[in-house]
């Protein structure tokens, strides 16, 4: 089965970690590789360990491109992305996890950081290996989307940033 | 900060696993609280005592009300979700949490199992006892969102439901 999360709101990713948070309570083994969020320190890190080694993440991406404090050329979020999912496409094919988990791959292909059909591509992989394939991000594509057995679309109907309000450890990141 | 999750698409309860997730591995202590599943064995049951005693999870409602197979008498359901808000209004105030869900609270309140002055009741308490209350569930009053810092609606574009595909233990419940 293919999940999507996608939408402007807050949720995507933290559902797909409560689904993994879920999935292990019923002794599944899920992956989840990360392709914006930097290597920085943040909540999901030390939390996951407590779920090791049916639950691994992997942070590969290089934080966020051409925003905030990027200084990175594009040749290397490029790079990182590329990387990110040809790890996935392993980790699939491998047949060690129940659940692949690539969170904020919409973004990424939405920056064109790597292309839809090498997506469509590790789909396909997905549905003969691995029992589901969740993909977060905002600005899914209609083809994934159509690939898809449930889409949610996490809608932002009032946001902190709009008071001035900043992230929140532990909350936001 | 007060957070809710609504709408009528998949996330809401797994988004708010999910924060508590994250939030344990900044050290935060964080009680769930449910409103409406019952008392069956689910994914969250095994996998909430990893993060243990960190994160904790109390079960009160009594199951789906008047649909499928509940033959309980609409007074137990009442009376469960009473004893649900009392008991997370009591918690909140002993300061020994930093984040309280109250999961699937929106449909208790819809359902008239308990009034929206005693919700309202217990957002104020928690705005001066923890950092964070996160209500889910469907159909969250206007007045609860007006009332909140962050609202995701989550909107159901596509379900597996749609296809016949029966709920899948570990994922969908």
């Amino acid at each position: 089965m293919l999940y999507i999360f996608t939408g402007n709101g807050k949720g995507k990713t933290t559902s797909a970690l409560g689904q993994a948070l879920r999935s292990v309570g019923e002794g599944k083994k899920v992956l989840m590789v990360q392709f914006i969020k930097g290597p920085w320190k943040s909540g999901e890190d030390e939390a996951y360990k407590k779920l090791a080694p049916d639950f691994h993440l992997v942070k590969m991406g290089k934080g966020f491109v051409g925003i905030l404090n990027d200084t990175l050329p594009r040749a290397e979020h490029e790079q990182a992305a590329r990387a990110a999912l040809a790890f996935a496409k392993q980790e699939i094919e491998s047949k060690k996890w129940n659940i692949v988990i690539l969170d904020e791959v919409n973004n990424a292909v939405a920056l064109n950081l790597i292309s839809k059909d090498d997506v469509l591509s590790v789909i396909d992989a997905a549905s003969q290996n691995i029992e589901h394939l969740i993909l977060t991000g905002r600005d899914a594509l209609q083809e994934f989307c159509d690939r898809a057995d449930l889409v949610t679309e996490m809608v932002d109907r009032k946001h902190p940033y709009e008071k001035g309000i900043k992230a929140k450890r532990g909350l936001e990141y």
